[in-house]
C-alpha cells in the first residue's frame, strides 16, 4: 500500500478523551474514530490489524476441530426467556422493540441461541462431541464505556459452544480451549495467563479467565512469576488426545495464579517470596464449563448409547477480538508509539524514501515494494513528498516491527538500511537482502 | 472436512415456510437456520458460502483502488437529523434508545456516517480520490420480510463511498465501480446486467442496478437480447485510466437494458423484435452518483488547487452480499437440489466413499482428501457409514460443483469416477489424474 494513496489519519495532538495508551495511540495513528459512546469505526489501519488477529483466531480454532458458523447480531426476546435471563440480565442489555412491536435484543452473547440450534439439528450421541463458534459483532450497553475498544459497547467478540455427552467430554473441550487459547496468545506475541476465575453471570463450575499483564488492567492478579516463563511454543498437541490435552492444561494451571475474586492469601504465601507477584491484568478470554445449564432449561437433549434421553453437556469459551487490539498495545509500546508483535502488524514492514522524486531512491523503493508483494508480503510505501523526520515519526507510531530506509547516499554504496521497531537497532545491507530478511522472519507466522 | 464431524444438518422434507427455491434449498441442505422473522444463523455450509462471495467482493475492490474499512452496526439519530434522513426515513428504520434514553438506530446504510468520518480528516484535494467500503450487517425493518436471505431483515452488505474533487472525478468513480462490480459478478458465475434505474430514496442523478434474471425476480425487466452476451472476461482494465473504464462502461450499457422503473417503450420497440426481452430479474447491487446531497447539509468541503473552498462530489455504491446467495441458487440449480459456481462453491469438490470400512476403499479416500489439502484443496469428504444413494442425494442437494466417487471396484481396476454436478458427465481416472483435473479447474478460481 501506498501512503500517497490510504487513508491513514495520523493525529498530531494527544487526543484529550483517552487516558490510556492504547486508546490514545491508536485514535493518534488514525485506526479508530468514535461515533458514540463506546461505539467505534475501524479506520483502515485499525481494520488491518482486527483482521489478523480474527484470521489467528480462526486458524487455532479450526486446528482444534471447532466448526465456524455466524450467528445474527439481534436476537428475539423469547429465546432468552427460556433461560430465565431476560429478566435477569440488568441495563447491560440493549433491548430493541421492531415495527411490530416484537420484543428483540442486541446479542450481548450467545447462550441462548446456540442451544436453539443445537436442539433444533442434533439429537444423538453420534452426532456429538461438536464445538460450534463464531466472531460477530456483539453489544453490552455499559453504564461507563471507556478506555476505547478495550471498553466499548459495541465489540467483536469470538464465542464458542461445546456440546457433549458426558461430563469427561465437556472437561476434554474446555480443555481443548484452553490449549488453543494459549496458541492464540502466543500467536499474537502476548503472554495470556490462565487463572482460576468466578463464573459470573453464565454460571459455572471450572472456568479460566486470561491475562494480559499490563499497568492499565481492571484486574488485580496475584502469581507465581515462574508461570511468565511458560510457553507453548510450536510443540504439536493432538487435540483428540484427552490425556496430551489435559497435560498441557495441567503445565499451565498447577502454578499459582488468580484473580482478586478467586484469591488465596495462604496459598499465595507458600510460593517463594521472590517469585511472588502482585500486578494488573486485561482480560483478554474466558473459557466456562457449566454443565446443563442452558440445555436443561431449554431442552437440548441427545439419546446416549444405551438409549437413554440426557439433556446435553456444554461450556462457553470467549476471545474479546476488538478488546485486544488495546491489550497488545498496552503490552507492547513506548513513548513514540505502537510495536506490533509480527503475528498481528497492520503491514510486515514499511518503507520509508528519505527523497522522495530522486530518481535512484523512487526506483529503489519501488524494487523493494514489488520484490515484496511477489513474496506474498504487503508493505506501507510512504511515497510521500514530507521530510524524513515525518516519515520516521509516523512508523514509529504506527508501530509496523520492520523499516527499509532508502535514500539517495545508501544507494551510492548499494545499501539500504533495515530497522527494527522493537531494538531500534539498523543494519546497512543490499535491498535483496533486506527482503530475503524480511521474508524469513514472516515465514513461520 | 470429513462430514462425520462436520456440522451440516441436511432435511429430507421441503420446508413448508419457503416458497422459492433459493430458500428451500438453503434451508434442506443446512445452510441457514431463521431466528426470527427475516433474522438469519448461518450454519457452517451457509457461511462458507458468505465467506466466499465477501472474499471476491474485497478482491475486487481493493483491485479498483478502493479502501476497506469498518463501520459499526448502531449509529447515533443525530447523525441522520444532518442529513436529514432520520424523520424522512420511516419505519424501516430500526429506531433503539440505549439505557441513556439516547437515541441510536440500526444502521440500513452508511452516507451520514462515512461523511462524518471524511469530514473529520480529510480536507484537501490532494487527499483526493479516496473511495471507502465495508462489508457489514444493516437491518431494515421490512414489513413482510420474506424469501429467506433475498429479503431479510438483517442483511449483509458491501457498501462503498467515493469522495472527489469534481463531478468529472466523481464519475470515473461511478465507472470504477461499474466495472469492478461487472468483475464480481462474473467472479461468482452471474450474468448481472446493469440497467438504467431510479434513484429512490437515497437522491441521485446517475443510478445503475445490476440485475441477475431469474423467474423469481422481484422486478420486471426489458431488454436487448444480446445484453447477455456481454463479458468482461480476463482482459486487463486499468482502474486509473478514466478512458478505458468509461469504454468498458459505454460497451456495458449502450444496449437496451431497464427496469419497469425507467423502461421506455418506445426505445424497446427500436430494437429488432427476436432480440426484444421481457423477463424478471433479482437485484443484487446498484452504484449511484448522487454529487454534494450529503457533503453540502454535513459540511464535508475540501479545498481544492485553486484554494476555494468546495462541497466534495460523492456517489454510494453496493452490493447485496448475503442476498447473493439466493440469487446465484436462483439462476444456478436444478430439482436435485444446488448447482455452486466455482467461484463461491463451499467446498471445491466432494468425496464420496461407497464402502465405508473398506480398507482399500478407505485408504483411497484418505489419500486423495489429502492430497487435495496438499494443494489447498478443501474436500468434503462423506466418511459416514451410508449407503451410497443417500450420500449421492447430500452431494446432488448441497452442490458441490464435482465430485469424486470411490469404491472397491473402481480401485479393482486403478479408478475413481469424477462428476461434474453441472452436466452429470462422470468420467473414470487414477485418483492422481482426478487430484490433477480438480487443481486444474481451481487454477484460475
Amino acid at each position: 500500500m501506498r501512503v500517497s494513496r490510504y487513508f491513514m489519519p495520523v493525529l498530531k495532538e494527544n487526543p484529550a478523551e483517552a487516558q490510556i495508551v492504547s486508546h490514545r495511540y491508536m485514535l493518534r495513528a488514525g485506526m479508530i474514530k468514535q461515533q458514540a459512546a463506546g461505539i467505534y469505526s475501524w479506520l483502515p489501519l485499525g481494520l488491518r490489524v482486527l483482521n489478523r488477529i480474527q484470521q489467528i483466531v480462526h486458524e487455532e480454532q479450526v486446528r482444534a476441530g471447532h466448526i465456524p458458523l455466524l450467528m445474527p447480531t439481534l436476537q428475539p426476546a423469547d429465546l432468552w426467556r427460556e433461560s430465565g435471563r431476560y429478566d435477569d440480565y440488568g441495563q447491560e442489555m440493549l433491548r430493541i422493540k421492531d415495527r411490530q412491536d416484537r420484543e428483540m435484543l442486541y446479542g450481548p452473547t450467545n447462550e441462548e441461541m446456540i442451544t436453539d440450534i443445537f436442539r433444533a439439528h442434533v439429537g444423538s450421541y453420534k452426532d456429538l462431541p461438536l464445538t460450534l463458534y463464531h466472531i460477530q459483532w456483539k453489544f453490552r450497553d455499559e453504564m461507563r464505556p471507556r478506555f476505547g475498544v478495550m471498553r466499548g459497547r459495541e465489540f467483536l467478540m469470538k464465542d464458542g459452544y461445546n456440546f457433549d455427552v458426558d461430563k469427561a467430554a465437556a472437561l476434554h473441550a474446555y480443555n481443548r480451549h484452553m490449549v488453543s487459547y494459549l496458541r492464540t496468545y502466543e500467536r499474537m506475541g502476548l503472554t495470556a495467563i490462565p487463572m482460576r476465575a468466578d463464573s459470573g453471570p453464565i454460571g459455572g463450575e471450572d472456568t479460566h479467565e486470561f491475562l494480559v499483564l499490563a499497568a492499565t488492567g481492571e484486574s488485580e492478579v496475584f502469581f507465581d512469576s515462574a508461570v511468565t516463563d511458560l510457553r507453548l511454543g510450536s510443540r504439536e498437541v493432538d487435540y483428540d488426545n484427552r490425556e496430551d490435552v489435559a497435560a498441557v492444561c495441567k503445565e499451565f494451571t498447577t502454578l499459582y495464579a488468580r484473580t482478586d475474586e478467586t484469591h488465596d492469601q495462604a496459598l499465595f504465601d507458600a510460593i517463594p517470596e521472590e517469585r511472588r507477584k502482585v500486578a494488573r491484568g486485561i482480560e483478554v478470554g474466558q473459557i466456562f464449563y457449566f454443565g446443563t445449564k442452558y440445555s436443561e432449561s431449554m431442552g437440548a437433549t441427545v439419546v446416549t448409547a444405551d438409549g437413554s434421553k440426557v439433556p446435553v453437556e456444554m461450556g462457553s469459551h470467549g476471545i474479546g477480538v476488538s478488546r485486544l487490539l488495546g491489550a497488545i498495545i498496552e503490552a507492547s509500546h513506548d513513548d513514540k508509539g505502537i510495536i506490533w508483535p509480527e503475528g498481528v502488524t497492520p503491514f510486515p514492514v514499511g518503507i520509508v524514501n528519505l527523497k522522495q522524486g530522486d530518481a535512484a531512491a523512487d526506483a529503489a523503493c519501488e524494487g523493494l515494494y514489488k520484490a515484496l508483494k511477489a513474496k506474498s508480503l504487503e508493505a506501507l510505501y510512504d511515497d510521500r513528498e514530507e521530510r524524513a523526520g515525518a516519515k520516521f515519526a509516523t512508523m514509529d507510531l504506527i508501530g509496523l516491527p520492520w523499516r527499509i530506509t532508502v535514500g539517495p547516499r545508501g544507494l551510492a554504496n548499494g545499501v539500504v538500511e533495515l530497522t527494527s521497531r522493537r531494538t531500534g537497532v539498523s543494519e546497512e545491507m543490499a535491498p535483496e537482502a533486506a527482503v530475503a530478511r524480511i521474508a524469513e522472519i514472516y515465514a513461520g507466522i
